[in-house]
C-alpha cells in the first residue's frame, strides 16, 4: 500500500456515519461503489470508518482522517431529523459556523413548497459557511464540500447521484490496473511462489483471497499495480507457477478490480 | 449512544483487515453479521474500520481500538500468504513475540498431512505468546484471542464458525431491544415531533430511515433501548403521532435489531 502510494496515487477516505449500520440493521454498500469509483480514477480508499450518530465521535473522526487523505467522503446524517447531525460536526471539526444557504433553500422551497417547508426540513439549508452545495437530483436536499471534505446522503440511490457529480472534479491519480487470475490450488500451496514473487516485484500488490462458491473452494489471486508492463511480466510468471504446479488457471480477467 | 453506554450496555469495534475489501473487489458482509449478533447478546459494536494488509496501519488500529472498547475484533489476514501479517500486527501491538503453538500445529498437521504442511501453512500456527486459540472446523486453521482482541478469518463462512464459538464466552451486556414503526410520511413531516419526542426520553435512541423499496418511497423509524417500558411508551405515541399526521402505521416489528 504504502508503495503504491508513493507513485502518485491519491488517497481516500470514507466515514460512514449511522448507528443503523452498527446495530447490523442496515448493510452498508456504498464503500464497495466507492471504493471502486475511486479505484477507477487512481483515487485509493485506504480507510473506511463507520461510527454512529455522535457529536464528538463525528468531530473527532473528521479532523482525524481529513489530515491523513486527499480526500475525505462522508456518508449519512445530513437529512431533515434531530439524529441528522453531520453538518453541524463537520462545521465544528473546520471551526466554522453553520449558516442558512440561499440557494439550497430556493431548492429545498421548490421542491416541497413554502407550506411543505418545515423548519425541520430547512435545516436541511444549514451548511458550513463557505461550503460549495453538491446538488441533489433525487429528494433536493444538497450535499455540500469544505476543503478536502465531502458530504454526502446514505441512502445509496442519492448518494450515487452526489457522487456521479463531483467525481468529475477530483483530481485523477494514476490508474490502479489490476489482473486477477483464478485457480483451484490452496493459498498455501502457493504461499511460498507468491511471497517470493512479492519480493522481486515490489511495486506490484500480490493479494491472494480463498472464496466458497457452491461450497467448492478456490482461490484468486490479485495482482495490482500502476505499471502495464510490470504487472503483465509478473502476470505471466504467476500463470507459470500454477501451471507448474499442476493446475490450470481458470478464468483470468484483466480490469479495473471489478473482481473475478 | 454514550446514554446507552452509561446504562451498562457493554462496547465492540471490528476491524476488518483487506486490500480487496477497499479496492470495491470484495464486499464485506462480516461487520452487518457481527453487528447483529453483537446486539442480541447486548454489546453495542460502536465503530468498525477497514484497514489495508499494512504494518503500521494495523499495529495503530489495534492499539488504538482496544483501549477504547471492551472487545476487539479482527477479521482478515491470518492464512498463509505473504500478505496475511495480522497474527505478527497483533503480537507486536501487544509487545510479545510470535511463537509456534504445538496445538494449532498439531491441528493443521492432521488437517494437512505432514506432506502438505508446506512452510508457508505452519507460518498459521504461528500466533502470539499468551492467547488462547479459536478452533476454525471449516479449514483447520485457527483465529486466536489475546487480551480482549479476537483475531478470526476473513472469510464468512469461517468467521461465523468462529464467532459461535466464541460468542459463549463473552460478557452479556443489557439486551438491546427495538421497535421499528415503518410508515409513508417523509421525515421532514415527521421531524420535529420526533425530536421533542427525543428530547422527553433520553434513554431511547430514535432514528428515522427513509428507504426506496421498488422506487416507492418509505420511512421506518426505529426505536432502541435496554428499557422495555419505555419503549413500549415512546412506540404507542409515536403511533399516535403518525396517526394525527395522516398516516397508517404500516409494520411494527418488535424485534432485537434484525430490521423491518
Amino acid at each position: 500500500m504504502a508503495r503504491i502510494e508513493s507513485k502518485g496515487v491519491l488517497t481516500a477516505a470514507l466515514l460512514i456515519i449511522g448507528n443503523e449500520i452498527l446495530s447490523g440493521r442496515t448493510r452498508d454498500t456504498n464503500a464497495q461503489w466507492i471504493g471502486e469509483k475511486l479505484n477507477e480514477r487512481g483515487i485509493m480508499l485506504v480507510e473506511v470508518r463507520i461510527i454512529p450518530d455522535h457529536e464528538e465521535v463525528i468531530v473527532g473522526a473528521v479532523k482525524e482522517l481529513r489530515e491523513k487523505v486527499d480526500y475525505l467522503f462522508t456518508t449519512g446524517g445530513i437529512g431533515p431529523t434531530h439524529d441528522d447531525i453531520t453538518s453541524s460536526c463537520i462545521a465544528r471539526a473546520f471551526g466554522v459556523n453553520l449558516e442558512l444557504n440561499e440557494e439550497a433553500h430556493k431548492v429545498l422551497e421548490e421542491h416541497y413548497g413554502a407550506d411543505g417547508l418545515t423548519r425541520s426540513r430547512l435545516k436541511m439549508a444549514m451548511v458550513p459557511e463557505g461550503c460549495r452545495l453538491i446538488g441533489n437530483p433525487v429528494t433536493a436536499a444538497p450535499g455540500f464540500c469544505i476543503g478536502n471534505v465531502y458530504a454526502m446522503a446514505g441512502v445509496p440511490r442519492i448518494m450515487q447521484a452526489m457522487f456521479e457529480e463531483i467525481l468529475g472534479l477530483l483530481w485523477e491519480g494514476m490508474p490502479i490496473i489490476s489482473n486477477t487470475i483464478a485457480c483451484s490450488l490452496g493459498e498455501g500451496d502457493l504461499a511460498d511462489d507468491l511471497g517470493e514473487m512479492q519480493n522481486r516485484y515490489p511495486d506490484i500488490e500480490i493479494g491472494s483471497y480463498p472464496h466458497y462458491r457452491g461450497g467448492v473452494p478456490g482461490l484468486s489471486i490479485v495482482l495490482r499495480s500502476t505499471e502495464n508492463d510490470k504487472l503483465d511480466a509478473a502476470t505471466q510468471e504467476l500463470i507459470g507457477i500454477i501451471r507448474r504446479l499442476g493446475d490450470e488457471p481458470r478464468a483470468i480477467s484483466v480490469r479495473s478490480d471489478m473482481g473475478d
